[in-house]
């Protein structure tokens, strides 16, 4: 099966976020205007720190998708570019506290905030863009918008304990990790998403479409990033390969090679989950078990039901060219391995 | 000089905060039940670690500011009680961060939830809190409340940002030091007695009459407890005596007696600072030139000296039970030491 789900511009084209990007390029200027502009503070620190990530060469997937959403429901006002900034503050928070969390060193090809100015700043700093994220919605004036992402920011810290405390359990069920990475990754596509249509003043069925659609997005999205870690080199990734494996992360890969293995093979998890088998060797030795079990295929097929969900969820949206741009951001996010 | 001003009820009866207990008693029960139920998740982490820090002792000082200020203003609704939770929740988010970015092992005489649970833990359960914090507000509606905790949340992180720049650097000036107490302390004091005048629907005067009050509070409550820490033990304090000592923190007594000190002071104080004299002996040396040089003395009168300016923001309002237990709340504050 293709990674590509409805091919657009005939089969042998890669899709790309390249429609997306030129879709919303002069809005996100001014996204970007309004980031810069309020990652700003007198604590020098403050916009050092947060300037390091924030233009670090993030693809800025989420504000796009607000960005999009308005475009596809013809919204045009531009009350979307600074909460399409709160949105971006808040990914950038969570991303801050993650690389303390797992005490990551590299993000992005780039040495990670709190390997150079420590753990203290990187807390601290994510407090701050949080805060702000807040504070530029609340200047935006809508409650509705308000509920929506604190609701999501609630769900996104919840999931990220419940991933905190699943690590290192390699019997983690496949609807435990779903309802993992529906709340730490997901919740915030699905956000971003719906207030485009609560900017747009757009009746409840479009909210709830536009939900859904960047809700499965993210899921996918997510689970392409759990097999990339066993199935690219850290080039591909931006990050380190093996990371949730050195971790003891049990993503959907080991989930499903521990529920299909031999007891062999249950016991090389048990071992590697819990910290014992974390070698290259190790690393490579799991890869093959992943693969030998079509745990890595189906993570991927997966991904790609996910990817047809969201892009069905735009069915009832008129076509064009943001539709096409939303369609095919889909279709990247899913094609985006071996 | 007697840590006393404006004795009420004779010169020998020790300030407390019993007052405003007995005034809030009945409404702090409604808010200790918005806080047990908003703290819950399915996430049982989540629940286990947040009730380690507010189940464990705290005088729920902001929320009790909230509802005295709302007492003050004969308000006779209940959105306080939502409110005063919010602020006990973005208060307890901070204490979570800050043991974690102080890597404290004590708080309230209680082991810190970081050394419990961990750091990872520990900074996560924060995000969740904070964010609910908002979720809590958002319930409420008032776009003008959202305005004013999210700003004082701003203002707090840039204000622990500013304290971790500050740190080691004994060169840090009085004024430089009181800034960022302003910020890490007392913006969150001002804000949880302003929102009273909000849902009391008074107008801006009275908003600042009570942010003036609560941002003064907050300033002398952090002036005595940096003085606490050098001048008290362990059980006073309900933390490790001498933790800003040994972290390096430049608090407004070593800021003086840096200032007001010999060439060999001076030189103490630098390597302190550095923390290169980080031991029992040294500490006790500390506190002999801090007395000596009346740098002690000198910041509980500074504290004296905020405490009477927030009595005075009081000025206005009109003399009862509330106002007095305000009142005695400053002269309890400012009474802690000796």
């Amino acid at each position: 099966m293709s990674a590509t789900v409805h091919p657009i511009g005939g089969a042998a084209r890669v899709p790309s976020l390249d429609p997306m990007i030129q879709l919303v390029a002069a809005d996100l200027n001014h996204v970007n205007a309004v980031i810069l502009a309020r990652m700003q503070s007198d604590v020098a620190l403050i916009p050092e720190l947060a300037g390091h990530l924030i233009a670090g060469g993030g693809k800025r997937m989420r504000p796009m998708l607000t960005l999009a959403c308005a475009r596809l429901l013809d919204y045009q006002g531009s009350r979307h570019h600074k909460l399409a900034a709160a949105v971006e503050f808040i990914h950038t928070a969570t991303l801050l506290h993650d690389d303390v969390v797992d005490g990551s060193g590299l993000r992005r090809g780039k040495r990670t905030a709190n390997i150079i100015w420590g753990n203290p700043a990187s807390v601290l700093v994510g407090d701050f863009l949080f805060s702000r994220s807040f504070e530029l919605m609340v200047e935006d004036g809508s409650l509705k918008v308000l509920r929506i992402l604190s609701r999501a920011s609630s769900v996104i810290a919840e999931g990220e304990v419940d991933q905190l405390t699943a690590q290192r359990r390699v019997e983690t069920g496949e609807d435990h990790y779903l309802e993992i990475i529906s709340a730490k990754t997901a919740a915030l596509f699905a956000a971003a998403c719906r207030i485009a249509a609560v900017v747009a003043e757009r009746e409840e069925p479009v909210e709830r479409a536009l939900d859904s659609y960047g809700r499965n997005l993210g899921i996918a999205f997510q689970l392409i990033d759990d097999a990339i870690d066993y199935a690219s080199d850290a080039q591909t990734m931006g990050k380190g390969v093996g990371d949730d494996f050195r971790d003891g992360k049990p993503t959907l890969p080991v989930i499903l090679a521990y529920a299909r293995g031999s007891e062999a093979d249950r016991a090389f998890w048990r071992a590697a989950m819990a910290g014992d088998r974390a070698s290259d060797a190790d690393l490579a030795d799991a890869i093959l078990r992943l693969r030998d079990t079509g745990a890595l295929d189906d993570t991927f097929e997966r991904a790609r039901l996910y990817g047809q969900r969201a892009i069905d969820a735009l069915g009832p949206f008129p076509a064009g060219r943001a539709k096409a741009a939303l369609v095919e951001a889909v279709e990247f996010a899913i094609s985006r391995a071996y």
